[in-house]
């Protein structure tokens, strides 16, 4: 099944305690889609200048994801730079440069109507929230957010809340939203908003998953997919994107949409998250094969379970 | 089995948002003692002052504890006291009164001779080396430590370390021993300098155990018990010394001695560091059943595992 990923389409300039690369293809939309495309088909929507050409496209359409939604808008292509030399947590931002991405309109083919599955990258909540109702009939919509929009942006985003089914956001990011401290309770707070299940992602440590009583099915508990502990995190650009990408990849292939595919799929986003941090940009998920995806998500089963 | 347990015996100042209380018993052997008395017999070493009274004792008495080993000192028993105002993850201590622990010097009665095991608690490395030679038979020693004596005593915990089987200690202590920010790399160097296992506890995230190349069994993976979210948190107080009251209790309640056990040891450790902190101090740990820990350990299984 297919899955529109709408966000930014970037060139990172970024610096770790591996190395620099300068100008490589990056961007929250990018990281998702190449992750998601081990699962499903994946399409586009985004906004990128003259800069971008075939090549970089090309790293896409490898992958069989669908281009015709990238618009080609006068200027340059969103620009960051950012390094990890202090913490691979956290990154410190050098510059961001907006450019095209600043007047941002996301524009649906009309060959994407048919999709079923949507995720809204982390852009203004009212653009998130136009393209979900352009995109009415979908199975399923997962979306991403950050500070910047819980705080300038919280009554648009409360909006955009109610008709998003999963949201997959950070600790702090959780907890800022729920005005709350306590994890478990932050959690309901932000399930009362709308979502039926909500990620929380707490980086090395992997994701818990929430769910609002009796959606996808039953049960009182949470679900926790722990990460693997990495000996070479080379760049952590794009973890959480990949994440998301790996986890909404995963409930697109599945026929059922209940607790046990999204449970399951919260392995396979830790699983994707994993695999990007091992080389720079994107490099490594563009060269994957399903086998190398799936004996790590058995690694990672394994992992926590008990004989 | 038994386990014999050497660490501090104090009374707490403790403040946090759920409420205060004063002069509570607490400190990291009573902690360590009450959890793993619901697996295997235990037997204390520490000192206490001429305020420590019957009620006290009676206290581990009732959880069947051995306090034989309880020295009465002239003077007061440690004080200590803190607050979880800002945040639950990390004490701001407001006072630190050793009183008898300062001069405290284990003294082992000869009942405890044919103990099995052996918890070190936070102490001064060379007061563990000293207390691990005198009970030269255990089947397996399991220590912890802290920063004041990674930076103040590193010669002698490297001593300390090459006697003990198993330490647990936290992501921040285990970064600094092996002065490496990679957990799973600096596992490998704290691994180097002795023990056969190293747990690492990650608070709210739970625990990873690494094990030293043939250590317990073959397999190169390390091993994650993810913790609880908890809604409830009172007081964190004692959380990691249950958390090892826990792992070693479960450790001594088992004939094998294999990385099965350590690993249901370790979600054991969680279970009890999540029951430790739903109240003021060891209150939980005293009125806790059998059947209760079982019953979260199920929990705590579930939350990771997959159909």
């Amino acid at each position: 099944m297919s899955i529109v990923a709408v966000g930014s389409v970037a060139f990172d300039t970024i610096a770790t305690p591996s190395g620099r690369a300068e100008n490589i293809l990056g961007g929250s939309c990018t990281y998702f889609s190449l992750a998601a495309s081990y699962f499903a088909e994946v399409r586009i929507v985004a906004v990128v200048g003259e800069d971008f050409r075939a090549e970089h496209e090309n790293v896409l359409k490898k992958r069989g994801i669908d281009t015709r939604g990238i618009e080609r808008a006068k200027g340059k292509t969103f620009r960051w730079g950012g390094q990890y030399l202090d913490s691979l947590n956290e990154a410190k931002t050098d510059f961001t440069e907006l450019n095209v991405f600043e007047s941002f309109q996301p524009r649906i083919p009309k060959e994407y109507q048919d999709s079923e599955f949507l995720f809204l990258g982390n852009i203004h909540p009212s653009l998130q929230s136009a393209v979900r109702l352009e995109l009415n009939g979908v199975r399923l919509t997962g979306g991403d957010t950050m500070n910047f929009w819980i705080q300038r942006t919280h009554n648009e985003l409360i909006e955009t809340l109610k008709v998003m089914n999963v949201l997959l956001i950070n600790d702090t990011e959780a907890k800022m939203l729920a005005g709350e401290r306590n994890l478990p309770r932050a959690a309901q707070k932000v399930l009362a908003m709308g979502p039926q299940a909500l990620v929380i992602k707490h980086g090395e440590y992997g994701a818990t998953i929430f769910f609002r009583e009796g959606a996808f099915g039953i049960g009182h508990h949470p679900f926790r997919a722990p990460a693997l502990p990495i000996e070479e995190v080379k760049d952590p650009t794009g973890a959480g994107d990949s994440f998301a990408g790996g986890f909404m990849g995963y409930i697109a292939s599945q026929e059922q949409l209940n607790r046990e595919v999204l449970k399951r799929a919260l392995f396979y986003g830790g699983v994707m998250g994993s695999f990007a941090v091992e080389r720079f940009g994107t490099e490594r998920l563009q060269s994957l094969t399903r086998e190398e995806i799936d004996a790590r998500f058995q690694v990672f089963r394994e992992l926590t379970h008990l004989e």
